[in-house]
């Protein structure tokens, strides 16, 4: 699993969306980038403090991305290729292969992207994010 | 309600977090901005193709933010003033208040924020959202 959609630039996958929810697809894929929320299947239960990937000291799990968590919900923005039919073609995803999907939003620079950002103690990392895999630590 | 935290320019708000996850919120407090995670409990049900705040055409549920979704499931970034006990301090705020929150994640720049973005039928809408308001249509 490569650690979030900067690691895994390029890998390509695909969303499968139930042929019910299908009308909603609509106009989808005028964007760009996704958000995908979806459920973190393989994590069955969580610690308040952890040594996430990229570091060596105990985090406030809020202030990590791991995937073991209170409510397991995973988030990932992606770049949406095309939409054939049911199937969203997508591309940097760091998500495990049959992971269920929980929701679909567009991603709007407005709402979602920010400037002048800090990074508390992933400022150091965050740059090395792309040359690394995880580990077994969330197993 | 604002539409999204970009039409809640400095608007502040708070979010408390139960005692038992008091220790999952250390190290927070480096981070200039976070992802809330939160129910959108006021949704009871939704259709799958809707017409959106800041539009007058009928879009698919998923290339929109309405709160009405299969899975009621709200996604906004906001500014993290600052942390007092079990008490984050935020800004720019477009969410009900007494909103049950979901998740706490870190925004991260290399994870979440992307460049070189098509934003679909929001392209041209999406300037102007800063001066909005929602109306009654998601009620």
């Amino acid at each position: 699993m490569p650690i979030q959609p900067s690691g895994a630039a390029g890998v390509k996958g695909t969303v499968e969306v139930f042929e019910d929810f299908h009308p909603g697809l609509k106009d989808l894929d005028g964007f760009s980038h996704v958000i995908l929320l979806y459920h973190f299947h393989r994590s069955y239960s969580f610690k308040l403090q952890v040594v996430p990937f990229m570091d060596s000291e105990l985090r406030g799990l809020f202030a990590t991305r791991a995937p073991r968590r209170p409510n397991s919900i995973g988030l990932s923005v992606v770049q949406l290729d095309k939409i054939e039919d049911n199937v969203l073609h997508i591309r940097n995803v760091d998500i495990l292969d049959g992971t269920p999907l929980l929701d679909i939003k567009p991603y709007v620079p407005e709402f979602d992207a920010q400037r002048e950002v800090r990074a508390g103690w992933l400022e150091k990392a965050r740059k090395t994010v792309s040359c690394r895999k995880s580990d077994d630590r969330f197993k």
